[in-house]
């Protein structure tokens, strides 16, 4: 597989992230930019937990769906932006932890739809790392319109 | 198809959601809670915008997968829990509107597994609302552990 | 929604159906075509079952997917071709019957991208009809490459 | 992650991928069997095209279904049965090939639910082999009914 990036994509990157609100509210932020790939962290928020205490099926759903959007975004022209068609996210376990990585990749990239997937790891404070959930997810490539990023 | 309640599920129901912190965080709130479906109602919020100005994709997900859950939940025994395997959200259009009615739908009961759907409408402000979002989501029923709810 | 088709859709639709050996395979048969819409059926065929001798899941779902690729082409321009970018099939029950009724449908329309669903239902040859089996799937529609249909 | 495999888990495997109508029809066999993971291929077979001369979605999808299921199965009770709940397919590429080795593998165990993904790859008779489609599915072990395997 090769990946083709264009001009100074994780400056991009990094930019449209901070217009990303939602991250903002969740505690979400940049740990890494490569070609293809986004890393995430996410601390534990008692803010997104559901009822069991665990942090929320959807907190988790939409850091993965960040980190893989913006994975696909890193191989996306300069004029492009990237939405989301859909996504498959997959509980593994329950989000317990203190802190979580969360890592978006690019399966095949693509003209107008590029293939990702993500994972979640959970760190507990003492140095184990287990991996709490995955998604696989379709990215388009939108150019022409009226935003971008 | 045959639903079965158990007790008052409704109780239960919105005492359950009113102890998902992420569901507050976000702004929801029960609209309505009925055997195997629940209707919840988002307010536009910019704090839970992508790069856009568009509701995120995982705000809208979330929704989408707690209104499913808890109309899993109403079909459930009283010491059971449940909790969601894995969900599939397709973004149909952007969610953009002053506010969003989001439906959960149990498709297939089960014993272990409940099969559910949910869908969010957009609403613009001037009584038009059109569907932005469609979700399939697998819930368990988990019983005999240390939640509820 | 509005559902725009072009030309003779249905014959197009038909013709392209005839030329998918593997539906000639599984004995699946055309039963309708309007916009937006297929519905196919397939007879219980004992070569194409699981271990237990209810029929495989992905004879289902190759089936549920064919209806919902064939629902978006009838949208399609005339030179376009559709090709499946992601499909989830959820198994609701055991697919046991002697005939099984496949329906696609297209849930939202786009110039790249067309949503769409479809559901299973097993007829038991007492006149009993039960959904078995439901597809979410994203299809693309492919212009200017050398195939069509 | 630790696997634990009951008795002599690679011949019931075997034995139940034997008794897979489906599988002799699709001409698909068994290349092997370890914990938590089952490699199958596929011969190219024109009987299960689509109508642009590629493999059909359908028929690469039971394959990889098969080969999460039969993985999950390895790590199953004696007296277990495997049932999908669910499968999400992402078509990389056309299915184009003369051979496809279709790999399975559990990404998280557990007692009800089976976290599975599969990987099919294609061969081009010249020694290149290329990723074409990505499954993630959710299985179900089943125990105390009328069938196994």
């Amino acid at each position: 597989m090769t990946f083709k990036t264009h001009g100074d994509y994780a400056t991009r990157a990094r930019a449209s992230f901070a217009r990303q609100a939602m991250m903002t509210t969740l505690g979400a932020q940049i740990a890494d930019v490569a070609p293809g790939q986004v890393r995430l962290t996410l601390p534990f928020n008692p803010d997104l937990t559901q009822q069991h205490g665990f942090m929320h099926a959807g907190a988790i759903t939409s850091v993965l769906d960040t980190a893989a959007g913006f994975a696909a975004y890193t191989l996306m022209p300069e004029d492009a932006a990237v939405l989301t068609v859909e996504l498959k996210s997959s509980l593994l376990r329950p989000a317990a932890g203190v802190r979580f990585h969360i890592t978006g990749q690019v399966v095949k990239p693509g003209r107008t739809i590029i293939f990702t997937e993500a994972t979640a790891m959970a760190e507990d404070g003492q140095g184990v790392h287990t991996e709490i959930a995955r998604l696989s997810a379709s990215m388009m490539v939108v150019q022409g319109r009226a935003f971008r990023g």
